[in-house]
Formats: C-alpha cells, sequence, structure tokens
C-alpha cells in the first residue's frame, strides 16, 4: 500500500461560465497542494457574459471586456492553468485522459484526469442554406461573433438589417439594430414573435415590436440569402482572429456579400443579417465516448450533475439537459444563470463538498426597448405534451397603483392545474417593473403553491411600487376562482 | 316551523378597504334577494387608498378622488345600504344587533344583524403633549387628514418642516415634503430610521435620507411642541369638514399655531408639523362588547377572519391581529394589502363561500425619493423574542448586471435560522429594481425554504434585470456556506 498520497488532477474542458465557475470553485475548496487543476478553452476568453453580446452590439456597453468576469489572468493567479486556443479532440475514459490540441501549431497531447468537467456549450443551429456564411452574415454566440458583427456593421454603409429568429436573441438583436439607427425586419418562423410564450402573448410583443418600428415577419421561412459584390465572411475573419468555440472551420465562401434575405414568397433587401434561431448542446466529444445523450442531444446528468453512470465525470452549462420542476421531464434551457449555478455545484462536489441542482422550473426575461417578457413553468403546449390538464386565465394590471405616476399596464396570464389549482405556470408582457415580477411565479413554482394559496401571498405593497393587489395575486384570484369553477 | 325563509343582513362596521371588500365580495356571492348588506362609515368617503395620501401631500398624485378605488355612490348601486356619516356607538352580541349615531343630527338608531363584519380600522397614535393639537400639526391617517395638510401648506408661508416618527409614513412624508421644497427635519425616538429593519439596514437609509437635504434626528423624544400667533386646528378644521374616523372629538384648542418642536435637549422651529408616530388598532367597541384582543390591542380571529369564538361575527384590515407565519405569533400590521385580502376573505364567508387567510410573513416596502426600502419576515430582535437562534449575513450587489446601464447597488441582510438554514427574514436597501426583490424572499418564506434551497431558485437573469447571480442568491448563498459552516 502506498502511503504517498498523489495530487489529484481535476480537468475542466470549456472555459466560459460552468467551466470556469466549477474550476474556481473547486480550487476555493482545494488548494494547489491538494488539487491540480487544467482548463481547457478553444477560443480566446474566459468567463464572460454572452447574454451581454446584445447590449454591447446596441451600444449600452461600451467595451468588450466590460463583459468579462474573470480574465486568463486572473485565473491563472487562482492556480488553475488554463490553456487557451486549445481544442479537446478526444475523451478516453478508459485511460482517464483527454486528447488536446493546439488550435494554432496543431500540435496534440494526452492529458490524463482524476476527475473530468464536461462544459463546453452549445453551438448555434446555422441554416445549411445557399449564402448562411456570406459576408455580413453573423451569428452572436460568442464575443468573437460579436466583435465580427460590429465590425460589418462599421463598414457597412447601408443601413437595412434583417434578423433571422424572434425568440431571445432575436429581439434582443432587433433592438440593438434599432438603436444603431437600422431599419429592422424580423423573419420568423412561427407566427409570433418569442415562441416561448404562448401565442397570445407573443402577439402582444409583436404589437409592441411594431410599434418600436421594428417590421415584425412570421410564418416565414428563410429559404436562402443572397449575396451580391465580393467580401471577407466574418466566419473566416473570426477564424482569422481565433474564433469562437462554435465555428464550423473549412468551408469555403460561396461568394460576396449579403443582399437579401429570401423566404418561401418574399425577398428581403439586407445589408447585415443577424441569425438567433437557437443553440443545440455541444456534446460531440461526449456522443464520441459513448456518454449518455437526452432527447435534446444534451448530457444527461444526476442531481449532483455528475454525468449519469459515471462516478468522476461532472458536466453543466449549455451542454447539459436540466431536469424541469413542472413537467418532471428534462429540458436543454442554455442560460448563463444556470451554468453559473451548475458550475458552482460541480466545483463543490470536485472539490470535496457536496452540493446539488435540484432543477429548473424554466424561468425567462428578455426585454426589446422598454417592452418586458417574462415567463416560468409550462405553456399551454407544454402541459398538453405532459398530459397536463389545465386552466387559463389572463388578466391586465399596472406596475403601481393606478392612480401613482409611471404606472405602466402589464398582461399576465396563468395556468394552473385542472382540479388541484396547482400553479403551472406565468407569463408576462408589460414595461418597466413587469418582467422581474416572474420571480414570484418562480418561487411557488418551485414550492409547488396552487393558485388559490398564492391569492394570499404577502408581496410587498406600497403606491409605487405595486397596485395593492399585485397583478400577480389578481391572476391568482382569477385562476383560483376558475379551478373552483366560481367564474 | 317557519317555512319562508328570510332575508339575511350583513352589517358591516367601516368603509374602507377590509369593510367595503367583505360587502363587495359578499355581494357578488348573493343578490340583494338574499342578502341585505348595511354599512356603518363614519366618515366621507369609502374604499380609499390611505398608503396613496403621501403622494398627493407631495404631488404625485393630482387629484384627492384619485385615492378612492370606489365611491358611495358606486357601492350603493351594487345594493349595498351604504350610511356615511354614521358611527356605530355599541354592539349588543346578546340581541344581534348595533346601534349607530348620524354625526350630524346626533340621532341614534339599532340595528339587528345576522351576520356582523368589523372593519373599524386604526387611529393614530397622537402625542399627549402641549401643543399637540395644535395648527399647523398634522396626522396623515385619512384623506380628510391629507386635506387639512394641504390647506395648511397652501396658507404657510415658512418652509421648515418637521416630521416626527421616522417609519413608513415619516420617511414618505418627508420625501413629500423636500417635493413641496420643504426643510424637513426627521425628528426619531429610535437609534436609526426605519425602525421596521435592524439598525445596520437603517442606517443606510439614514445616510441616504441625509443625502437627500433631509435633516435626520435619532434619540430624540419630542417633549412638547410650542406654539406662537393664533389659527385654527386642523383638528377642528377637520371635525368641521365631517373629520377622519380616528379623530378625537371635543378637545380645546390650547392656543396658536405651531412654532416649534422642542425635543429632550434642543427646538426645532417649524411652521409644519407632521405625526407619523404609528397606530393602534381601533378596537374600543369589540373591547366594550368583550370579543377578544390580542396582545396589541387587535381583534383575533381564525384562519376564515371570523372572531374567535363567534359564530356570525367577522373582522378584518387595521383593526385585527394577524399570525405572522414565521414567528407564529400575533403582530398588528395595518396595511391596505392585507385588509382587502382579509376583506375578500370576509366577504367569501359571509356570502356561504369558503376561503381563509393564512397568515403573514410581514414584507413592506417603502421608498424615500429615489431609495428603496424592503423587508420581509424576522428581524435580529425579533428572532431573538421568539427564541430563533440565527446566522446573518449582508451583501452588496447590483440591480443589473454590473456592466449595464444604470445598474445601481444594493444591500441585502439575510437571517437563517442555525442549524436547519430555514429562511427567516430578507431587509434591502437599494434604489431603482431594489424594493420589489423582497417579494421573492416573501414566497420563499411562506414555503419554508431554507436558504440552501434558495440557492437553486430558477429566477429570470438578463442583464438588463439582474446580474447572473440575482442579489437574493448572493445572499442565500453567503447565508447556505455560512449555516455550513464553510464561510
Amino acid at each position: 500500500m502506498n502511503l504517498s498520497r498523489a495530487r489529484e488532477r481535476l480537468v475542466v474542458i470549456g472555459g466560459d461560465a460552468a467551466g470556469m465557475s466549477a474550476a474556481s470553485q473547486a480550487r476555493r475548496l482545494k488548494g494547489p497542494g491538494e488539487l491540480e487543476i487544467v482548463a481547457f478553452e478553444r477560443g480566446h476568453f474566459t468567463s464572460y457574459s454572452a447574454c451581454g453580446i446584445p447590449y454591447w452590439v446596441g451600444g449600452d456597453v461600451t467595451e468588450r471586456d466590460e463583459l468579462v468576469a474573470r480574465t486568463p489572468e486572473e485565473h491563472r493567479a487562482r492556480d488553475i492553468d488554463l490553456r487557451l486556443r486549445t481544442e479537446v479532440t478526444e475523451l478516453d475514459l478508459d485511460r482517464q485522459r483527454v486528447r488536446a490540441r493546439d488550435v494554432d501549431s496543431g500540435e496534440e497531447a494526452w492529458t490524463s484526469y482524476d476527475k473530468l468537467v464536461l462544459a463546453t456549450g452549445a453551438r448555434p443551429i446555422r441554416p445549411d442554406m445557399p449564402g448562411a456564411d456570406a459576408a455580413g452574415v453573423h451569428g452572436v454566440q460568442t464575443l468573437d461573433d460579436g466583435q465580427a458583427l460590429l465590425d460589418t456593421l462599421e463598414h457597412t454603409r447601408g443601413r437595412r438589417a434583417v434578423v433571422v429568429g424572434a425568440g431571445y436573441i432575436g429581439v434582443e438583436m432587433a433592438e440593438a439594430l434599432i438603436k444603431r439607427g437600422y431599419e429592422v425586419t424580423v423573419v420568423n418562423r412561427g407566427s409570433e414573435p418569442m415562441s416561448t410564450l404562448d401565442p397570445d402573448m407573443g402577439c402582444l410583443v409583436h404589437e409592441a415590436m411594431e410599434g418600436l418600428g421594428i417590421t415584425m415577419v412570421n410564418d416565414a421561412e428563410v429559404t436562402k440569402i443572397l449575396t451580391g459584390e465580393g467580401g471577407t465572411s466574418p466566419l473566416e475573419r473570426s477564424r482569422e482572429l481565433g474564433g469562437g468555440r462554435e465555428l464550423r472551420g473549412g468551408r469555403e465562401l460561396r461568394g460576396g456579400r449579403v443582399r437579401a434575405v429570401v423566404t418561401q414568397d418574399r425577398e428581403f433587401p439586407a445589408d447585415v443579417v443577424v441569425l438567433g434561431i437557437g443553440v443545440r448542446p455541444e456534446t460531440t466529444l461526449a456522443r464520441a465516448a459513448g456518454l449518455p445523450l437526452g432527447p435534446h442531444g444534451g448530457l444527461l446528468t444526476d442531481r449532483s450533475m455528475r454525468v449519469r453512470g459515471q462516478e468522476n465525470i461532472w458536466a453543466g452549462g449549455d451542454c447539459v439537459e436540466v431536469l424541469d420542476l413542472v413537467s418532471g421531464q428534462e429540458r436543454h434551457i442554455p442560460l448563463g444563470t444556470h451554468a453559473n449555478k451548475h458550475g458552482q455545484v460541480i466545483g463543490t462536489n470536485a472539490g470535496g463538498g457536496y452540493a446539488t441542482f435540484p432543477g429548473v422550473v424554466g424561468t425567462a426575461v428578455s426585454k426589446v426597448c422598454d417592452l418586458e417578457i417574462a415567463r416560468t413553468g409550462l405553456r399551454e403546449k407544454d402541459a398538453h405534451r405532459v398530459g397536463l390538464r389545465f386552466e387559463s386565465v389572463t388578466i391586465e394590471s399596472t406596475s403601481r397603483a393606478g392612480y401613482y405616476p409611471n404606472a405602466s399596464p402589464m398582461t399576465v396570464k396563468m395556468l394552473a392545474e385542472h382540479r388541484t389549482g396547482r400553479l403551472l405556470g406565468v407569463q408576462i408582457v408589460g414595461r418597466e417593473g413587469a418582467g422581474k415580477r416572474v420571480d414570484i411565479a418562480a418561487v411557488a413554482l418551485t414550492a409547488g403553491m396552487t393558485v388559490e394559496q398564492m391569492t394570499a401571498l404577502d408581496l410587498g405593497y406600497a403606491p409605487p411600487f405595486s397596485p395593492v393587489w399585485d397583478p400577480i395575486l389578481v391572476a391568482a384570484r382569477k385562476a383560483s376562482a376558475k379551478i373552483r369553477g366560481t367564474s
């Protein structure tokens, strides 16, 4: 028996929120004498806020570096052996090692691990259609993507922008481009923008976007992107800069600059195109290694964020699926706030402590100019899909007492389970003060409250903050009455 | 056996939030053919927002009538027999009747009831000291009080205002008077303003108030109010107008207009004085009738808001004590939002339905200019008082992502029970976006969550709305770590 205890090595793949939170938390619990930490990151940056990119592009945030919560140097100062521009190309679970390639030199080497963290993030869905890689067509997933888009905006004379997709990124980018003085058209496959809401609520977003001067085109499938005179593809330029980790390499330019976006029945002239059609879990390595993936292509973990069936491998952030506590099913929700929590839990466990991530209720909040949009829990179609019968109510109220200055209208939709009255979901569309009210419902969902229980919630009231019945309480009262059959 | 079923009569005493909500809800459930509803109100108004008075005085609300949610005419249109300027002077429980006096004519008559609702509100504490009734000394409990204060402000040349008391009403009135261009001094008995917060958080309010140009005088006991040249007492004038229901009649003017407020060791010149030193439950009738009162002088009810031991008498609003779900003890919390809920519950039960009011967690939110102040649950001294041992943490965070424009700092204090980690209370002082975050903690308290459970809450995140870890989550993490003994 060998009494000399070797220093353990924790290997982290992915240097953004989940990976570096895990690394930092593990380091907090175990010093470098006990635990060696090696982190591989394909790009140039660590621990940055991808969610902040639309506000950087829109000019609310002036410096790229403001989006970086912790630089590579700061991580290294905490004894994390961070290897930038280094891409992991293979996992060898049997021999507990990973093969990594230096992106610039092409050199490869194996690194063994005792504990492994997969935080490989997500990759944007890029339509496989003619012109999708043309100059002037941009994703906004990484800081490098954002920089490439800003460069294009600076060098483009035309002021016509087309945003493809009307989810969070789409509407946020529409706002950013409006702020930069563009004429903005949003082309959307769904019947209304914000498909994370039910269409009756998405319709309110639609109306508000039109009111902001954004042209909203629904039920539109983009079939190709037309190009004109030549230019350098931002994809290519981004790769030259070092690239975000999501870029697919090796593709040849199909020719020239973007000129228009074409749908099944129309053509939208465009000087710049932003793609915001969502992301998928980046699990190429995990899949090749035979790790368990869920229905959405994300890694499956247990409550301690350990990859199912694995003793010493954790996964978190945009590459995993999470348990939806309301539906009881897995979902893929790429969101910085979850990634940070995952990293915290993983780092605690990998550092010898104990923590769990119980799941999510599906809360999200966003804005387009002064319109606030929020949701938590299940939409109507989610409830149908998982076999839950429900009652639905929609109410209008205001953010403050009606007589108080700047009381702004808001619409709250609430779903509750038929018979039991258990809260299933809330959607809110309004102005200042509307969005974060969703947190009330998020906590109530987590606690499994009924809408009747919610009617008695002791929420903060004063005229500058709320009507005497908070809009959430108004909705709960109406839902409760409907459940009881008295309305 | 008499088979003809007589129409029942519901008598309501008090025409503001609790009483008229109860009457309206009972009417919704039972038409006039089944239920007769008689409501007595001493004053001129019904269903108004007393909480809105500071904003009316401050000029944010321009018309008194904006504060009236439902007028006497609207109530009468719903077949509620509303008797204004009619004061109930006696309850006869044995014979199920009340004696009411017409305030103007002095005539009295008995009215019998089948069901009775006591919603007699609260009366402001008025110091029994020389000068307390002088012209220029005002309470702000009723609409009539507010009108009398506004009249004084209009006819007063001097610009020196002294506010006595630094609770919600005190700080809100300080803001109102600053807005009207007064030089404002707040004289406070406690060591810091906002005694509903722990002193370390109250201290932040103190600093902010000084920053707003308000002179804050703590540890000061008002001993008398000095008067100068004559004038009409606002109390007298208010009585002439019909008066709020809280005014004590019959007191003679002690002479002249207010000139200064005197404390144990100083004298503060004053052209106008506002009293904001709290209220007590108005339970004179109930006490005389032998109904059960709690330690704070409020009526005691069961979960259905029925007065304890009574079959057909309910009570709600500022005249009752409510169960604090965190401490397990009764408290007196005069707040419009509770009064409305009580009325709703009472009206449902009196109308033949079923509803309960489970209790409160002690949530309150307020502001003084752009400073937001919120609390829920127990303060340190509350926890001590009820024998709960706790850990306390205080954190600094921001309302939005740090890089997003107008991210404003906020301080969150969190108390959690020793060992179990159960959340006990949260206090918040900050700017825009700080106050209503208390709702997250209010729901978590209601659900009995631990701070560790709270660290996983799925709260709305996007850079314009929150840092990636919401301030409440940051506090929960720190509290959780402290409970585990790892910090």
